[in-house]
């Protein structure tokens, strides 16, 4: 048993492969024998799809090609395992086919729905006795983890998110008349990327006019109200609103509009539409140019323009998760801890995956502004940090570079 | 008269602040006393709206950070000229004005619609025998313009797109079952833009699987069928579509579609929706997961990505357009002349404004595959060049820094 295992589960971020760069070398470098990657995570394991990852990341140019490609490199899956009780059958195909790899430790890189995936695991795994471990890194953009100071991938988001804001503020002052730009940003229930706009605003940029987040309810005629006010001081309104935002009957904003739903396989509805269901009804009241900016999968699969915090602490926690398995420890997540604000300095710190599971941690309420149209400067102070410094891309000819999966 | 002005006009691209520079650089090293700016171009011109570029530009450090500003930083419009017969009074005060500041060069940077105010200008300026010359400085995202090989704004646009999308690519695979995405691109009437996307291809990238120009009529019923095929092979579908697509009786492809519509001043739909109709089609007939992803303003404004052979040429253009006033042209635009293919290499070269202003230029039939799902290699390796080699933004917090014009 000197095998270990890893998969990525969940929504990409720019710097999962960071993390699943941090468990191969640390495991490696920790002496483990073959480090095998599950094609499509814990759904892909299950038809044995299974890759050596010594037979993809064969040098060092790799690892760095690795750490700048974009999407779970071993390909991802939105499968959440049954509840044990009564579905023992599928517990026991996993651990069989984990015997047979001979893996001692197993590493799941994912969001609060993926680390249940490591909860039950763990927690049939000391049913039955077995000596695997199962470890959770965590990653999502949407920043919504219990237990850990923030997630890895929210500061690249969030660093493009503001980087892409600030040139839409100036795009927007272009010309002579007004215009309302709507900035629908990604964010169900926590308004943590959305939030990530006010740090657009700078001795350089005017920043965005409001910011709406999903913690409060969304009040459209205030809204309108609001825009009106703001376009008789300002030729350019510039407004981030979150994708998840909901009006006091429960709907979401998108939902008043007429548009076609798909839901994943966790239930959750796939939202789209709420900046052009906005500036429509700005342009209806107003009668002014407005544009409606969805930054979609681009704020998750950036990886032209990354933070060198977030690429560093995406390594660094999932080497810690590889550290801890490997001195027996299970069931456990490897989450940040701010330890120092100014200046800012981090460290690992293992919880218990329980705590994380299934847990939604979303903005408080004292880091909105009293109307709900901002965030308070705590909430920036946050955030600034995690996007500091850059990886650059490894141009060839005229594009960053990435490396693919062979399988 | 030994001063200049300056203005820019129509949409933004990444460079045009590069060509802003060109003027004002070569305008200073050749003698000028001041270099003015028009704030909105020649509306702002005509009520006089008008910046001494030298309270903006103070030193090196100002030179490169608006080289990697976004937008037109002295602000754009998109007025036309009236007639001159019957419209002499627009004339004359534009004529009072420039005499007024004592300008013996004006310079325009835009594309084929403002080509034609540097048209009208310097028609009216021979008629009134002034002695101020009138130049172009081509300009435009869109690649549209006539008797160059290719626009200063094009290059930055086309690696933007081409890096996004071999994102979009990599982020389409990260799950196990089939998902198909939609790409919308800038471009009413040419394709070049929309080309671009064929450039994501490659040692490390799938690639998109079609890409639809607005130079040949879109059957919705064949891009269906051709859909399904590919989702037979294919668990990821990336489909690139210009947002001026049209169906045989002439509608763009979003007009089909439900939604609120805007005109500009020169009488231009303004178009979007095109993803958004054609993955709703797709989402019904096929069930399966998709995705409209619109690259809107970004393409025009992500200066954090640009070329710098674009970068180099919109200088080097503007500057030629500067040399040419000098020496007493007028009524011409300053093209590029692509003199080597392999090496690539671009020299400027003078044109008459008039086979210039209002011409568009397309995308030529033989560089789109006869089923026109594609483009041709030939079309592939007329863009490449022009994306190579890159200029880093200057970071600071975190952020690229821009220069704010104080006006």
């Amino acid at each position: 048993m000197k095998n270990v295992i890893v998969g990525q589960s969940g929504g990409p971020t720019s710097v999962i492969n960071s993390s699943l760069l941090g468990v191969f070398k640390t495991a490696k470098d920790r002496g483990a024998d073959k480090v095998y990657g599950m094609v499509h995570g814990v759904k892909g394991l299950l038809d044995e799809q299974i890759v050596d990852l010594s037979t993809q990341i064969k040098n060092d140019l790799d690892m760095d090609l690795l750490k700048r490609t974009p999407s779970s490199f071993l390909g991802s899956c939105r499968y959440k395992l049954p509840a044990i009780q009564g579905n023992e059958e599928v517990y026991d195909k996993i651990f069989e086919i984990l015997n047979r790899y001979e893996i001692f430790a197993f590493f799941y890189i994912g969001g609060n729905d993926s680390m249940d995936t490591i909860d039950k695991l763990s927690t049939y795994g000391k049913l039955i006795k077995s000596p695997i471990r199962f470890m959770g890194c965590p990653k999502t953009i949407d920043n919504d983890l219990n237990k850990t100071d923030h997630t890895p991938g929210y500061g690249s988001a969030a660093k493009y998110i503001a980087a892409t804001t600030k040139e839409i503020i100036r795009d927007g002052l272009v010309y002579d008349y007004p215009v309302v730009s709507v900035i629908e940003i990604m964010g169900r229930n926590a308004g943590w990327l959305t939030a990530a706009a006010a740090l657009a605003k700078g001795e350089d940029c005017e920043g965005v006019d409001m910011i709406y987040l999903p913690e409060r309810v969304f009040d459209i005629d205030k809204f309108l109200e609001r825009t009106g006010e703001l376009l008789k001081e300002n030729r350019s309104v510039v407004i981030a609103v979150s994708e998840g935002v909901k009006v006091a009957d429960g709907r979401y904003v998108c939902e008043l509009a007429d548009h076609v739903d798909y839901v994943d396989a966790f239930g959750h509805k796939q939202l789209a539409g709420t900046a052009r269901f906005l500036a429509g009804k700005v342009a209806e009241k107003y009668r002014v140019k407005t544009r409606a900016i969805e930054f979609s999968s681009l704020q998750r699969c950036a990886a032209h323009i990354t933070s060198r915090i977030d690429v560093t602490e995406a390594f660094n926690s999932a080497g810690a998760a590889v550290k801890a398995a490997f001195e027996g420890k299970t069931g456990m997540v490897a989450c940040l801890k701010r330890v120092s604000e100014d200046p800012y300095m981090c460290i690992t710190e293992l919880a218990d995956v329980a705590e994380i599971a299934n847990v939604e941690k979303k903005v408080p309420d004292e880091w909105i502004t009293p109307d709900g149209t901002y965030v308070t400067k705590e909430l920036i102070h946050y955030i600034r940090p995690l996007i500091q410094s850059e990886i650059s891309p490894l141009w060839v000819d005229g594009l960053p570079r990435h490396l693919k999966l062979e399988y």
